[in-house]
């Protein structure tokens, strides 16, 4: 019988190796992403280009207004400068780029989906070596929310539980990079990039930590930068 | 110090009952309420008027499309009919009116409202005696929740975390009736039909629930209905 996965997708590199690892995995996939208010949608074009890549049976674009809370320099109606860091302070602490109980809120809708779909697993790309300090990416964090999805639906009620699955938890970001290159994954359809330039700033956190990838990885990243 | 809660208010008698217990407990109230898709919005101008008169410092509505996913006959789009159950039968097995993973979705919510204000306590109607079987109304699953709360978040991490205060979890429905009388809610301003006619149809398991409850607790529901 065929298995069914829910793939979050945000056009990142993260979440494209994790979809690649998905289809590897011989799951049926159905891509769900969300327009959060981010400060620019090119990521979302590139959720769209990775969702066709990795074969998905679906593709859900969800609109949620999390600009009415506010709280993170990476909601568009923020006044709040993105703050760049020296890549050996990144994940030291919690950067403004955070936004309030983002994973838990994906995960939430990802759960909702999971369940009118009967799938087996979701698939979300956190990661908690190369990382920006976000609680909600944190492995515990993970673990936590399995047992909820147990407690929280129909399925659980019935036996079965949706298994979150985070196969890039425990990878350095040279590790993602070399998986994604195994999985061919199409990297020059990802967007890491805070700001949503012609070229990627070459400064945020974002591309810090993914230069810093296909740096240790020996590999070439196929984005264009402002700044190399 | 002023304590500050975020109070789930769908509008309906027990969300009601919660939200001025907060005010009893002498919480600043932020209300925050979801148009979902629910068959009709009865419901919601019904949670303007509660959050009114319970005070509110601030009400968010908030639009979320879960007709995108289905899964409940509860959603508008739903072709599903809302099945009745004689009321000795309501809470024996998950019903069609079951949303998937609905209170996750709106507790991820008022999570993220709550740490961006910087709140004391969410407080959600949940109620697991007289109830409809929903996974996510139990008391382990609000347990499991608060843990993750600690978890997923900034103030988690800063040693703070949010309490999620449900305070009918316990209470039969003639016990929350009982409750909001001492509280003085203004009932008639309270919605619990799952249809959204002019008058409730008196049949729907949230009526024979909310009508079980005022004639256990000695009372007259002031809601007209169309079956006495």
């Amino acid at each position: 019988m065929t298995k069914k996965a829910v793939c979050l997708i945000s056009g990142g590199l993260d979440s494209a190796v994790t979809a690649f690892t998905a289809k590897k995995q011989e799951y049926d996939i159905y891509a769900l992403s969300f327009r959060y208010g981010q400060r620019h949608t090119k990521e979302l074009s590139c959720a769209k280009k990775i969702s066709k890549a990795v074969g998905a049976k679906d593709h859900i674009i969800l609109p949620i207004d999390l600009q009415k809370f506010g709280g993170s320099s990476l909601l568009s109606s923020s006044t709040q400068k993105i703050t760049n860091h020296p890549v050996k302070d990144i994940g030291k602490r919690i950067p403004s780029t955070y936004v309030p109980a983002r994973n838990t809120i994906f995960l939430s809708f990802a759960l909702a989906y999971a369940e009118t779909i009967n799938a087996d697993a979701i698939f979300i790309g956190v990661n908690a070596v190369d990382y920006s300090a976000y609680p909600d990416c944190r492995p515990d964090y993970i673990k936590m929310f399995q047992q909820l999805a147990h407690l929280a639906t129909r399925q659980g009620v019935e036996g079965k539980t949706v298994r979150i699955k985070a196969p890039l938890l425990h990878l350095t970001k040279a590790e993602i990079v070399k998986k994604g290159v195994r999985l061919n994954v199409p990297f020059s359809q990802t967007w890491s990039c805070y700001r949503g330039e012609a070229t990627a700033c070459g400064r945020c956190d974002s591309c810090l930590l993914r230069l810093k990838g296909f740096q240790e990885a020996n590999m070439k990243d196929p984005l264009p930068y402002a700044l190399k």
